[in-house]
């Protein structure tokens, strides 16, 4: 069986898993006070070119989410995301659970444009009744998003701006952050992120982590107590160097983005391989996720010798199914992929 | 520097290590539905006695304390603890953040009665104004508690006989249970918890797991769609095995048994030798917490030599500190502390 | 200047007044436990046929939509509502900050069709990732719609008989019921709704009183502990009887009804003079509000003699208005809105 | 049967009636956006001596504490109130449904303390473990208590210091607060309290309106949004001005200190006329509510004759109940009263 369902059905990158094993007798103070973390923080620090940002580190992609959302949100206000994006759709509720409303608006490849919510924002502006409506308080992009793909350095320029002319905080869901940074089209970069965000994570678990995701808060004064906050949240780890010594490792040497690029370099194979082949890629997508559609003769034949996701059926004959690379793909792996597809 | 500050101050005990090192390039699919999980859920309903029981593994005791009672409390009722509980104190509001009062009774070394817990409910249901009230609606013990002390088996039969006449739920916050389990005079086993309790987690975190507790719900219909509930309170992890490799391990030949037992014997030599050397314990406590009255000479000499946990002041000459054993601590680590305290 | 703007620019009905004149030094208990609560309960009942039902007092739309929907809700469900709905979109979000997503479908004139609603929980069944996603777990319908249009009898089995498939509850928003059951086109009447739905309510401040929505909630046993949530939401009243002496009033001797058939009457007079004189309905509504197409010069030239609600702008040209008739209209109302339309 | 249960078992005093009467047919805006409510805000204003204070009307106790509570603290911070405060016992956990704690301190005769306060405050500070716990961010008093009693200027000026010192906000809940105003110890006027409150409320309810308490928010940027918040937790009434057109009645010439001031000087002539007759009271209460010591005969002998509400009891052979007069109260209530305690 050949193994391309997702980028988390390992445990971790073997050197993390290494060097939890070699740290592991080590004594430390709890909670996150610890010494891995605090190396963590600063490695991180220095990626992003921000020297004065505070860095908090959770266990999943969701949970980062809802506690940034409900921690920069008023009570007034709701977010504004992609109808596709992940608190919109995968997140079963949780940023209402934390009682915001997700305003969403029609994605294109996953993306929502500053313009969209520059008009978002206008109606509910210039609504006589807008003080009965949900204020939009904040966007939540998500990069790369759930498509693969990307926004560029200039869109996210202009939704700084849509979001300043607004009052809005800028978010970004970075749970495959690695293979955004690691994409040859790409041109955002950590400290471009630290500049435009007003938070943003860096994910782990999806970019070779066991768990744990890395909260970057340019501005700490934004987010007062959120230490506090995250223990209130049941987010606190009493072993909280678990994370911290995955992110030290993580970033050290640049390995983050070695993992990232790596795995973007097989996908980019695959993708080629693909499309040599005749498959139809159902959208272009620079980053570690590959989605191709098959028809349904295909897609039976594949079934017992490979996992990929179901992504959307496309019509009664076809359908799209995803393909994921990690830091767990090998060549060989790729080229077992080419036999079989072809 | 000798380490008795806490019982969660180094990773995880050696085998557990060694197992997510050797099981980590193995595929599973996410969300804890993998074999790892399911294979540990099997080995501790097989200890609980228990083959109906639904277990869900969660990061930490927070956490699962204010998923459980959110779950299970009806809006309009509160849960009842020691207001030395750890949720009453230092869960930073989890409980009221879910939007439930917890009603403290006053504790005696960290306990309550089931007579102060049947009074509490006798006044309100004695109350014309009870409508205005929060009822009780669940009852939160932990065991071992706070104190490092137990509720024996005829304490919680009477617990559970007082819910049963006012229909209460029980829930038992087992965060250091291994420590509990292994104590000389402890009566209680983990299929009682699972007959008596409506829900208890078993604590992997403090008990030699990287982090993880394994909430056993003896009666599933009681947390329907729980799973959903966690993946909206952020409390999912994306590699679920990471928590069910662990408890399988520590389910594995009593592996959780013994490291209770090992701990607490390393506890009670430390006890005697304290005792023996003149100090005085500011209570019994039978399980891995060794609460000693220092005095305040006693205490500066010890501070660069040892790290401890500061409980309480007795008064102005006197304090109360914590030493912790765990899985880590070795004999080698006694006779240290031995020559240290003579 | 003649006033058309809305159905609640006056105090109550005097009717209304002269009771609470009436009775307003006769003594009673508080917190709705008074007889005229109980009067005003037995009448509803009696006029819903359903002898078993509760009925609770509230004092406004929003408030009621929020705290039926809160407490008919599982946390991990969501409410199917048009996305021109009430919750939708001019309750600031209440039913979110009670943690719930509302799941929201085109409408069609204000209304949402069973087929609609079927297909939405069809795909929520079918979708593998479904345990990560909101469960619907009721439907939100608004009879007449904020279109001022209406469910009929069969919409309404149609929807209740999906709800029975998925396990749905089904609950209506009657602020404006007294219109709805007055119409000509109407066939759904307050037994029908008491049988068909889960809980609905029946609308005061919209309707003649100062304020005032009664909850009706056919089978009580849906609702547990009511009075404890609403007083826990703070919506019980020290003085229940101002809202139970109104609707003792509403209830009596077919008053609420007559509110409804003469302010239909005079809306449909007035539609038939508007299409009379050339104007032109934006849609056609049965009920109290009439929807009117005015361009800009007739917009300019009655602003300062009219007052009514702006709608939605139709094009660079025109507007659609509401005007809205209640028991403060008269025909000589009527009569000075003809002249000026003319 | 003479009633002196509570100050909320008649509608409103008469002259509000007669005012409700007189405007009804007035034609307005909705949502608190009429001229009544401007007018009645104006007086209140003029009467806090503070012209820049914002003036929301709300429609019961409970909803107003839920609601500034929740709105001033923030996620991580718990409200310090006496343990017989009103949220602390009688709203059914509506403060905690609002995600906050409220922490409780020993009351003495309903008082807490300027020196409690900073005790608890103090203690949080020097936690090591502080952020593990609740924050102390607000304290909530009233004014006058449960009890009857009242703070005095100089308390209130030292709890003020005490908040100054800590960051903490100060509230005042005031549903009888026309009683303080009025009793003859009184040293605090609503000048006063618009200067040392971060927000307080003036009860309407309890002092002869139908409903309606109006908060004063001194700072109004203490409060953004708060017309939003207040429709999102549901308590916007459409037709606001039956707040207004009632606050404008019980603020003008002096109108709410006199209903105060005539039921306190019947509660006094009660006292003595107790006293004289030999009864005990419970505790000196200088406001409208009187509390009496009956034995059980005398009990059993009034209670047919007599309504008064259930305080506490005593001992097996005396029960603590409390009478309260009102605006409603008549010499010759007062004069039946007497001849029937002889």
């Amino acid at each position: 069986m050949l193994y391309f369902a997702s980028d988390y059905q390992e445990g971790a990158h073997p050197a993390i898993i290494r060097r939890l094993t070699e740290t592991n007798l080590l004594k430390s103070p709890g909670y996150g006070t610890d010494d891995f973390c605090d190396s963590a923080r600063e490695k991180i620090r220095t990626a992003c070119g921000c020297s004065g940002a505070e860095v908090h580190f959770l266990s999943g992609g969701t949970q980062a989410n809802a506690l940034v959302i409900a921690a920069l949100l008023h009570p007034w206000q709701g977010v504004i995301a992609a109808d596709t994006g992940h608190i919109s759709t995968h997140e079963a509720g949780a940023i209402e659970a934390g009682g915001h409303k997700v305003l969403t608006l029609p994605h294109s490849l996953g993306k929502i444009s500053a313009r969209a919510v520059l008009e978002m924002c206008d109606i509910w502006e210039n609504d006589a009744n807008h003080d009965h409506m949900v204020m939009p308080g904040m966007v939540y992009l998500s990069q790369p998003t759930e498509y693969g793909t990307m926004y560029s350095l200039n869109e996210l320029k202009e939704m700084r701006s849509v979001c300043d002319r607004f009052g809005l905080k800028l978010y970004i869901d970075g749970a495959r952050l690695a293979y955004a940074l690691a994409a040859c089209q790409n041109d955002v970069t950590l400290p471009d992120l630290a500049r435009l965000c007003d938070v943003f994570y860096i994910g782990g678990t999806k970019c070779g982590a066991l768990l744990g995701e890395a909260v970057v808060v340019p501005k700490p004064e934004l987010l007062p107590h959120f230490f506090t906050f995250i223990k209130q949240r049941g987010a606190l780890l009493a072993k909280g160097r678990v994370l911290g010594i995955q992110f030290d490792e993580l970033f050290r040497d640049g390995f983050y983005f070695s993992i990232g690029s790596e795995a973007v370099r097989l996908a980019d194979r695959i993708r080629n391989i693909l499309k040599r082949h005749g498959y139809r890629l159902a959208f272009d997508s620079p980053t570690n996720q590959i989605f191709v559609v098959l028809d349904n003769h295909e897609m039976a034949r594949l079934n017992d010798k490979l996992t990929f996701s179901f992504w959307e059926k496309l019509d009664d004959e076809h359908t799209i199914v995803r393909l994921a690379t990690s830091w767990s793909t090998s060549e060989y792996d790729v080229q077992e992929l080419e036999e079989l597809m072809t």
